[in-house]
């Protein structure tokens, strides 16, 4: 199980691939965020901006279950207190397939809990040109191996 | 269709009520998030943590549908960049009645775009309890009367 101590500083973990088909985009969207040019890719809203996008809380959704994937179903981790940035920099389409990177930014251990973990982390995901689409930072707690064995 | 003139600063929109429910929170979670606190009730993580709890993504995802139905689908959204802060304060637990409010802290027109409306709104979610459960704040686009018109 990866601890705190297997994410040092400048670490780059890979994610994905993950191919996002229509089908995904419209199920998504329909329960959690039904405006036209998520939903109905023959909606002028749609039509008007080159078609279908998947909602940008659905890209979030992919991207945690890339990292889920990744690496954070194998680690000690203890949860995340929320983001300081999320930017959804271009539109993701119907047959995109994405990728991405965790990046560790800084880390530190936590004052109050000395087997606690905090890691600064970066995450972004690329289409398949290449084209970053969306970019995020937040915390991430893991437990160190003291912690783990406690 | 409310345009950038309905959301002048200091506005409170109200959102809700939401019931969140342990099947809708499992079947969420085990498609984006499967970190055992999010998909069985019965898991050592879960319990350890006092029972279930909603991924962030999740509550994200509610909060997304909820600003849908209080005013997003009937305005002239022209769809977000992104967020600046995402908080997730304390767990959403199955059963949950959410309620919340779009604030609007501040706004002004686009330098580039003189039809575009760029709106500065903070996100709060609350329990049955009262208690602020996630809070979020990012920028939103909303055209003018005037670019509706055009």
């Amino acid at each position: 199980m990866l601890t705190y101590e297997d994410f040092p500083v400048g670490e780059v973990l890979p994610m994905g691939p993950k191919t996002v088909t229509e089908a995904e985009m419209i199920a998504f969207a329909e329960k959690y965020d039904p405006q036209p040019f998520h939903t109905d890719p023959e909606s002028d809203m749609a039509t008007g901006v080159g078609g279908l996008i998947a909602s940008g809380w659905h890209t979030c959704g992919i991207m945690m279950r890339m990292i889920c994937d990744a690496y954070l179903l194998d680690s000690a981790s203890m949860g995340a207190p929320g983001l300081d940035e999320v930017r959804w920099l271009l539109p993701v389409r119907p047959g995109d397939i994405l990728t991405g990177t965790t990046t560790v930014l800084d880390r530190r251990i936590s004052n109050s809990r000395p087997t606690l973990g905090l890691l600064t982390l970066q995450y972004e995901l690329q289409n398949q040109k290449g084209e970053t689409v969306m970019l995020t930072k937040g915390t991430g707690m893991m437990a160190t191996k003291e912690g783990v064995a406690a």
